[in-house]
């Protein structure tokens, strides 16, 4: 049960996303620019970051969620995910990834244990400024959210359809509409 | 150095607020709303728990930030901080701050780790659920912000003057100007 009271039967961070909507609006803004916005990282390379450090801090809600929107977003190439939730080092990512999320876990654990090595073995796999700064802000975001999603003790679904029609949605429309069409739906169904 | 290439003479989060405006916005109006905002929390208790995890976290600039904000907000009781820093059982705080510092501590390390009795020995000191929300996010949010700091090794200055000036800023204006007068103060010193 949750720590504060919440509206029933929404799942995870979108519960205290409708009950508090002042804060909702620029986390919502942040994960859609983080995302989908501009950068020299594919949605897909992003969102599987975001699932990676969402996995490290054991966030099922947003492992599960963000897992999906990867999954949609690498198409033919979706295995991609589960292997990288399985074992990051023989999963089949380039190089660059493979660096990226090396920098991103260890700003998951302590930002300060980024090392100008971290940084350069990512520079020579065809990183750019771009990339790095969005992996450390992409991981930083992410320990937020699922401490925000853990901390107030969500709920997280365990029914997989609702996280897979999530991970579409959130592929295609992005992050701006989520709480709107949440409170619709909680309203059409109430 | 930092790890990527950043406005010379910003200092700490600044540097890439500037570089990297799109992500700059949400991440700014999230702690004006978080910090700043309507909250059963005063904006100095707000400005406290903000620093009490930045300290956990070791990341001297948000924690001279922040601590220097608060202490502006305290005004006359401005030794509150300092003696929060240094031991928070010992504080002079009420029961209710020091219960929701409990609760934000255990955010900071793991979400998971806030318990019902926390949360209930809070509500009984009077924190409401607003409070409770309140508490988990800053906690969440400063452990994205002490990581995007420390992640990509920006510069943190050791002139204590400096944070006195940016307390007393961020107090009195807030957060949504940061940006744009540390591009202006920049462009006049250039």
């Amino acid at each position: 049960m949750p720590h504060i009271k919440l509206p029933e039967g929404i799942p995870g961070i979108v519960g205290p996303m409708v009950a508090y909507p002042e804060t909702a609006r620029p986390l919502n803004e942040l994960a859609e620019v983080l995302l989908r916005g501009p950068s020299s990282l594919t949605s897909a390379e992003r969102e599987l970051i975001a699932t990676y450090v969402s996995s490290g801090n054991e966030c099922f809600f947003c492992t599960q969620t963000h897992a999906a929107a990867a999954r949609e977003h690498y198409g033919a190439q979706r295995q991609i995910v589960d292997r990288v939730l399985c074992d990051r080092e023989a999963a089949p990512v380039s190089d660059k990834v493979r660096a990226l999320m090396a920098i991103a876990d260890k700003v998951r654990r302590d930002g300060r244990l980024v090392q100008p090595e971290d940084v350069a073995k990512a520079r020579e796999a065809g990183a750019d400024d771009r990339a790095i700064h969005d992996t450390v802000l992409i991981a930083a975001a992410f320990c937020m959210y699922n401490r925000y999603v853990e901390g107030l003790a969500t709920w997280a679904p365990r029914d997989q359809a609702l996280y897979d029609q999530t991970g579409v949605r959130l592929a295609h429309e992005g992050y701006l509409t989520a709480v709107e069409r949440r409170k619709e739906e909680a309203g059409a169904a109430g």
